[in-house]
């Protein structure tokens, strides 16, 4: 399969939803789709479709639409999610435990090994069946299982210092959800990807404020 | 203040972390920063902070920099961090739980009122003080209490009814951890902002696929 060397980030954070919308598509019986229809349902145009998709080598065909269960599979290759990814997670907390029970890993490629805390009510425990184990065995664990990534979900003040101890124990990512930002090197080949829930909240806040704006001067602001 | 009516979605989106990162400056005590330093401190250049910054009007005095506590202030007014934004939170399961109890919804300027849910073993309890209500009491305590966001966390089944019930009631944004692709009409006048877990992982898994590619074959792509 050809690829563009040069992806867009917006085209890189649009994959994720192609591939849970063809997941979708695929579970609810869905066989082909065109590129409008798969645009309708995700708020996107035809052609920013057929563009995105054309940057991975373009998988369809004019006048036929896209195979679903071929599209899914062929994005899911390049989001890696074939690749066997193994994933800790450091911090078993309200959110580290909400994520442990809930979050579907291995519909994402990755299994979870393993979570570490340092509160002895948790270490030695399992949480759906994930062992928690102590901090400190972080990097005794690590020398013999070969982890990935790292989820972060430890006290903000902790985070640098897990990421630190991660990404000298040979992680490739970090999965942060401490709202701290992390400084990692980029020469350490450790990729961080953060989830803020806080920047998520002042967006949603931000778009209230522009669209109440936008009620009350109609005449101003016509869209 | 002047504003740019066209503002593009990711100058909105760095916005709260520059909010963020002047919070973190403030409580640090530095009262001034230069757009390089302040650039450097967000992984962005002195131009791109000008630029964005600009579009809101421009806070920045040539050779001077930009004083924290104000230029936070402007930025705060601009997301709406001061409009006494009040939220509900439908779902006290795991995460609704962690996020009750751990989120600051204070310091996004939301006043956080009461959960929502169908367990009897949850509704009637109080989480971190916030008192749990069944979800039959929804539309009843709406009519009462002026909410702007509705924050899900309730099942994937339960997300588009919850959602549905939430802007009849009133709300003006939705808050969705559900991971369900909401379909609110958008002449509703409802902004939906969606967490997806998935998105976020699947785009980490694509990073770290590209940088196993770029490691293995350092002489194709020298960066």
């Amino acid at each position: 399969m050809k690829r563009n060397a040069k992806v867009s980030t917006a085209v890189i954070r649009r994959l994720p939803r192609y591939y849970r919308q063809l997941s979708e598509l695929q579970e609810a019986g869905v066989v082909r789709i065109s590129s409008s229809a798969l645009g309708k349902s995700m708020g996107l145009t035809a052609s920013q479709i057929r563009q995105d998709l054309f940057c991975f080598g373009g998988f369809g065909q004019q006048g036929y639409g896209y195979k679903v269960d071929s599209l899914k599979g062929e994005i899911g290759e390049i989001l890696g999610i074939n690749q066997g990814h193994t994933l800790v997670v450091l911090g078993a907390g309200n959110l580290g435990r909400a994520l442990i029970k809930n979050f579907k890993f291995s519909s994402n490629g990755f299994q979870l090994l393993a979570a570490f805390d340092v509160d002895p009510k948790v270490v030695g425990t399992q949480i759906a069946g994930v062992p928690v184990y102590h901090m400190d065995r972080l990097e005794e664990l690590l020398a013999v299982h070969r982890v990935d990534v790292g989820l972060l979900t430890v006290p903000m003040a902790a985070a640098q210092e897990a990421g630190d101890r991660l990404a000298a124990a040979g992680v490739k990512g970090l999965w942060n959800f401490t709202n701290y930002e992390l400084n990692i090197p980029q020469d350490s080949g450790v990729v961080v990807e953060s989830v803020h829930f806080s920047d998520s909240l002042l967006a949603l806040s931000y778009m209230i404020s522009q669209q109440e704006k936008a009620e009350k001067a109609p005449e101003e602001e016509p869209q």
